[in-house]
């Protein structure tokens, strides 16, 4: 038994996190673009990274450390992603590290924003070398990583034992554009002060990361950039894996969840939810294939309940299905039936309805096996378009 | 030695073929919404199906004939798709066909709309019992045949031999909103006079459609309709393979670019050529991830020469690469090459101004071996979005 409580502020909550997040004056009016979390103590870190074959310098960066590094100190920036950038990409980050006027112990950088141009390395060493590395505000961190994303994404929690023991796990997050199965460009940084096993940490990271950040899409692309990073300072001493991996996955779905309603002018928010399909990987591919369609994201947009597109799409899939088994629902309202025609006015107006929600669930019902997978995604506007057609500028 | 030219006028021009578009009043205004194709003799037919699991009423209708069946009538409806429309969809087809009022040999019917509604049978034999089975008039069908088309698509040849023989090919079709490799709410149907044996035709049609039907996007996504018609009345009596096929190549690829050039709003045809890929297939793969991204699609739509999004995607589509090998230019502009930052203020105008046209190539070297494959696509804009939030409105 244990519970699992959201509590007030953020993982500075944590005893021996320090993070805060300034301008360097890589964003336009003194928008806070450059972050950081030290540690007084070197903690454990795993990742997850990109499936992007070009992935950005930070990430190769990382990997040149051995296996089982400790770290005290991650640095964040935002506005520029430092990727395809070369080697001079990698040597501008040891560049960085050697300038700081504090020590700090394998250090490990996180950038997001447009890909292709050398980071501002002046701006990035003035705006660390200016931290106070005795701040606690998540909150700042959490902003200065943002790129197109409307509001900040953070969350934390208490985690308490049976024997009266409890930890701590909290993230900050950043989403919007390019969100897709496999992560894209997203980053989330999630410390705690739980006692976990190494091993446990890639266990659960992996794991938990099928069902949220794998889950989610906002346009179908994947980064350069995607970084789930998890540190553990291990102070609580304190553990239990059944909890620990909850607790994980908890705040895993969180953020998984204010990414895909904050895509890039998203309004609404839609879990595709694909059932009895034939296989598993049948059910993940259909349900991807609903939350990354055009016609279907621009469908939800205008509140149409054009179920058309939705059966066209999981016909496009490809996977092992029967027009005569098919259901579909939005909530509770079937639109499509077997092949009957159900969708008489009265199914029309009750479906709209659903739509002129903010959130909403849309269920393909396959018949033909016992799997089941749930995507989740937004609807595609004017507002995507034009956040996209100009983004560099 | 063989010559393709141009002729005036469309495949009514073809001896023996006769075909209309009038208005039925499934689409308002008195718009043209209803075709025929007519020919005086018994024809050859070859098809090409949708590789959606979901195949509509017509395309199953089509499927129950015996195998090498002949046919004098095709009839072509827009407005509704008869897709997921059960059994019933099928009984419709055949109810109308038992209602004309004249004679026809193993009647094809084909439909494009919105996908779920049972066909509007009344208004349909109404109509078809008006045509005028000795009209001859293809731009008309072209016209009908439209749904959210800008503009009317279609070609005609003539083929010279060089013992003075001839044949004529022509095409009428309609493309624009979900096109996507594999075919996708297009309808195209191509008429000629050549001799060619049924293998042929099959073979013909197969290969022709890789680099032309199978190489466009729109947006990704693939209809429940999409159908490709080859018919010969042979009236020519005269037949050379090599001459053919690149004839049919040749109105397959006009087709093909007029479909992508009208994709749903918009304004810009982009070729992405990917050369010198470790094999065909992640060629391929690679080109037709670059049509299909959303972040190039409105990059391309602000005319921002954004070209980290571009190398993100190739990086995204799994294919071997190296972004020490890469090189990408928009038409001649080389914007990456090989890790060396070349983007600097000159050529990013350069690259800039090319995406001003309303015709460019996107070029990615891969560098890893020597397949090719030029996959073509189109921007994404505002009116893309506005089309297909109240299609069915």
């Amino acid at each position: 038994m244990f519970t699992i409580l959201p509590i007030k502020g953020l993982f500075e909550q944590i005893e021996g996190f320090y993070c805060d997040g300034i301008s360097a004056g890589l964003k336009p009016n003194n928008a806070l673009d450059l972050g950081f979390i030290y540690s007084d103590t070197l903690c454990d870190v795993e990742a997850l990274f990109t499936e992007n074959r070009f992935q950005a310098a930070p990430l190769k960066h990382y990997q040149m450390y051995e296996k089982d590094f400790k770290t005290n100190f991650l640095l964040i920036n935002s506005k520029n992603a430092n990727a395809m950038t070369g080697k001079k990409g990698i040597e501008d980050i040891n560049t960085i590290f050697s300038s700081l006027n504090y020590d700090v112990v394998n250090p490990i950088m996180s950038s997001t924003g447009v890909i292709g141009n050398p980071l501002p390395i002046e701006k990035i060493v003035k705006g660390a070398n200016s931290f106070n590395l005795k701040a606690k505000n998540a909150y700042n961190l959490s902003k200065a990583i943002m790129t197109t994303d409307a509001y900040e994404k953070n969350c934390m929690y208490e985690v308490k034992l049976e024997d009266g023991s409890s930890f701590k796990i909290g993230a900050v997050a950043k989403g919007a554009g390019m969100i897709n199965p496999n992560l894209a460009t997203m980053l989330c940084f999630i410390c705690t002060d739980a006692n976990v096993p190494k091993k446990d940490m890639k266990e659960a990271l992996k794991l938990n990361s099928k069902t949220t950040f794998n889950a989610i899409s906002v346009d179908g692309d994947t980064s350069t950039n995607d970084t789930v990073l998890l540190l553990t300072n291990k102070k609580s001493n304190t553990y239990n894996k059944e909890a620990f991996f909850e607790a994980l996955r908890l705040v895993m779905h969180d953020m998984a969840m204010l990414m895909v309603a904050d895509g890039e002018g998203a309004k609404k928010a839609a879990a595709f939810e694909v059932k009895n399909a034939a296989t598993y990987e049948e059910a993940e591919k259909a349900a991807k294939a609903l939350s990354n369609s055009l016609l279907v994201k621009t469908a939800l947009f205008g509140e149409d309940p054009n179920f058309g597109r939705i059966a066209s799409t999981i016909g496009a899939s490809g996977i092992k299905s029967d027009e005569n088994r098919l259901v579909i629902s939005y909530n509770d309202v079937i639109v499509y039936n077997k092949g009957e025609l159900v969708f008489n006015e009265e199914v029309e107006q009750a479906a709209a309805k659903v739509l002129q929600n903010d959130k909403f669930k849309i269920t393909c019902d396959i018949g033909v096996g016992e799997y089941d997978f749930t995507a989740y995604g937004c609807d595609l506007g004017y507002k995507y378009v034009e956040i996209n057609a100009d983004y560099r500028t």
